[in-house]
């Protein structure tokens, strides 16, 4: 690894941090920040409810689809500035900052006039022109590393969006944070592999903060079973935050039922994780 | 494998095949098309060369950059319109069609303006703005596989191009054709690890056409050497065409010099298909 | 690639290929050889009908399991010594030479007397100790590549049983050949992935025999609808021979009936291939 | 997943675990194993020092090679049962159990001799001869998982070890543990990706204790820098215990030295550990 490549995200010296201001939370710090709640906003009255279940248990960012990427074209996109007005009120309700995905440059400006952090997704991690179009819209923006990315593939998608192209005369976004959220892998119980070594490894080179996404990280029915151990894990392996599949009524989850738990669930999830933040030195 | 997923790319019957006319070639029938050319158009006088030396040899489809996309942000990113101009004096004046890549919806219209054929890279492979975006665009377009998608996940980056969403106002492009070019594995001699078990299986489910990037598919240092035997097994596995990086200088590409050979050695490689092609029915 | 490692297996020269000879037909010349028959000997007359329909239909050697690996261990284990003098009466029969598995030490004195070519299977491709015993067994043996091993393990399997460690007194095997036979993979619409870029890599390296295993390089419910494309770019992409499942009833196959093909469709097969073989310069 | 195929791993309510006796320390409780020590029996003054050393900083039990594989045949196999008998040694004068890897049916009876656990490595995975004959060794045995298999055939390989064949006079070793130590992947940065997921998933089907080798789970030079990080995420994970490679001078080690951390070292990797432990509510 030739750390020289990445003359922006490398770090200065070991002790090198970003730490990202999330408002209520700093990302990189001494806190374990979990990002919660359902694959999508379904409406004003699931996302307010689920908003605060997510708040009351310890959660300290609440997620939600508003614009939805469909690997197959014949499906729902999503309620788009709808679901963005709810999430909005939501998270201004429960004062909780609120984090959604934008898929493409013409959906940022609306991204960015309502959610307090940007999510970019998996299958844009390698979509420069959207990378470089992030330092236009200077908040705290969260890259899903890409899930046949190496280490050398995850380091440049970060660079991209940190850096853009001075010379070129676009300017980066010094607020992002990566994700782990698994890879493709001949494995076959879970749809992905979570590849938690990812965290150190990306910390060796890299100031950014970076967070594990539990529930796509795995993926597929069942891998609820396995949520407060992995959850455990990725405090314990070092990651700056995770992020899980939270709603008020799983069974009625409009997508990834499979892989969301109730807020009763995640209530027990961040006591679990509690003890061993603590261990670790952060706080939940 | 839901087939009824596929509704306008799936095949009516076992004889359903899509033809896509290239002007002197056509694409999806008897012949196999070769796409080839260097990585980038470098000069005027490289890619007049270039194309006077693929036409004469027997190449179909002149191919060369003018955007190029890089994994890394601190990079070359092509000559853009310049390139474009070039790339199209070249192609009309040894009257080869050209194909040439657009990595995002700004870039459509001048690709769509000098290029015979658009090409969509492996990174956006899940862009589903761009994709979306093709239906605008009425030419021929090569929608190359990305390197971490299964079978089902091809097939709907071709349903997305092909299908768009006209119930939402957004026609697609019935002109799309597919490109192999390897996936990610756990080799580590070649780059990536071409799949040829995807063409046949491919076209059991779609009527479109699909070609094989016997450089990029396989990637690296010394791949040059198995040239020969991929582009053979290639027809002999059903493809509709290949795709290989061909440069009338390859020590002085300016990229991807490792898996460039030379006009003579492409020369030599079209000899060596013929009969391989002849053998399964098709004409180079 | 350090060939330097390789110093029993690694070619003097470019022309550099060891042929073996298996009595009516030579692997590593000019022929492509066959290798079909059913998973299992399953009876005297089934694999009777078996050797002469493939003798009859241009196969060149006959593949029958006496001992049968299981993944599972509540299974059927295969009929052993019966099944070998089955598979022996067969091969005597229709004169079409016979080759079978050996899974340990112990089994590789039987199927030593009775088999003509003795098989080792990819789960043994690191077990040391039954590599370095076949030294004592001179007879042309088969060895299938690990479906984890890259080129280098590949080449080191190889070395290990044409070697063996003369100087601790164990000789070698200087009638090695190799299989390919798929490896683990991302895809899920077939058990395996083929990287049929494997043969002309192991062919840079080593003067030694490399046949294609279709079926098991790719397994599972359908792919006998590729069997064709697949023996054909197998053909193409410069393999010694290929084998594949064959069975009298396929229906009625006691273990991989979906990726097992009848007689007639074998016949079918093998005429489909003989063009590309001439189009190569080999003879079927 | 059929859990039924697994009749006698399988776990028989939510809390049915197995306990295994390894002397001073139970594996499969509530205690978190340490199991650690260089790569070989170099000496014996070596594993004296190591022994002492492990012992001291609060390590269960001494791992270390007599025989060893070697991927490439012209390698040093270790140094056999002067090895052992030096194993031995150590284990009785610091008092520490010692496990040691059998390659071969024929090396069983000296390492069943030595040796206070056996240790079957991930090239025998599949090896079912040897897997058989544990039964007649009964003493704790730890099987690693092969690096290409998905998680029913790591339960089959527990079962085929654990159960063997009562039918034909062949009974099973009920002492059973696993090893997760990474899978073959597409990640370059380090040799093997290590798939900590594995372990709540095998936990969730089979009463069998399972351990995380963090070393040769991601390999490679610069992976004991992540060494904390893993060991942290194996406990929190829910493993029963870890394997890690310590050597008194790893600059001198004779394999593995990469991968290698000093006495100093592991005793800070304990210290690390323990309040991670006690947060999941294990000890070390």
């Amino acid at each position: 690894m030739n750390t020289n490549e990445f003359k922006n995200i490398a770090k200065k010296g070991p002790d090198d941090r970003t730490a990202i201001d999330l408002g209520p939370v700093g990302l990189g710090g001494d806190s374990f920040v979990i990002f919660a709640g359902p694959c999508r906003v379904e409406s004003r009255t699931q996302i307010m409810e689920a908003a605060q279940g997510i708040k009351e248990a310890g959660g300290h960012v609440l997620r939600a689809g508003a614009f939805k990427p469909c690997t197959h074209p014949h499906c729902d996109w999503g309620r788009g500035e709808t679901a963005l007005r709810e999430l909005r009120e939501a998270g201004d309700t429960y004062q909780i900052p609120v984090i959604t995905e934008a898929m493409s440059r013409s959906q940022l400006p609306l991204v960015h006039e309502y959610s307090d952090i940007i999510q970019i997704g998996t299958r844009n991690a390698q979509n420069y022109e959207l990378l470089r179009e992030l330092g236009e819209y200077p908040k705290p923006t969260m890259l899903k590393r890409g899930t046949w990315m190496n280490l050398r593939e995850t380091l440049c998608q970060a660079e991209w969006a940190y850096f853009a192209d001075p010379a070129r005369g676009v300017s980066g976004n010094p607020q992002i944070f990566m994700c782990e959220r698994g890879s493709v892998h001949f494995n076959d119980h879970m749809r992905w592999t979570l590849d938690l070594a990812m965290i150190p490894s990306f910390k060796q080179v890299s100031h950014l903060p970076i967070i594990v996404d539990i529930s796509h990280g795995t993926g597929g029915p069942g891998n609820t079973a396995y949520y407060r151990d992995l959850a455990r894990a990725a405090v314990a392996v070092g990651a700056d935050g995770m992020m899980v599949e939270v709603h008020p009524d799983p069974a009625r989850s409009m997508s990834d039922a499979d892989q969301t738990i109730s807020l009763k669930e995640f209530a027990g999830l961040v006591d679990a994780i509690r003890p061993v933040a603590a261990a670790v030195g952060k706080q939940v």
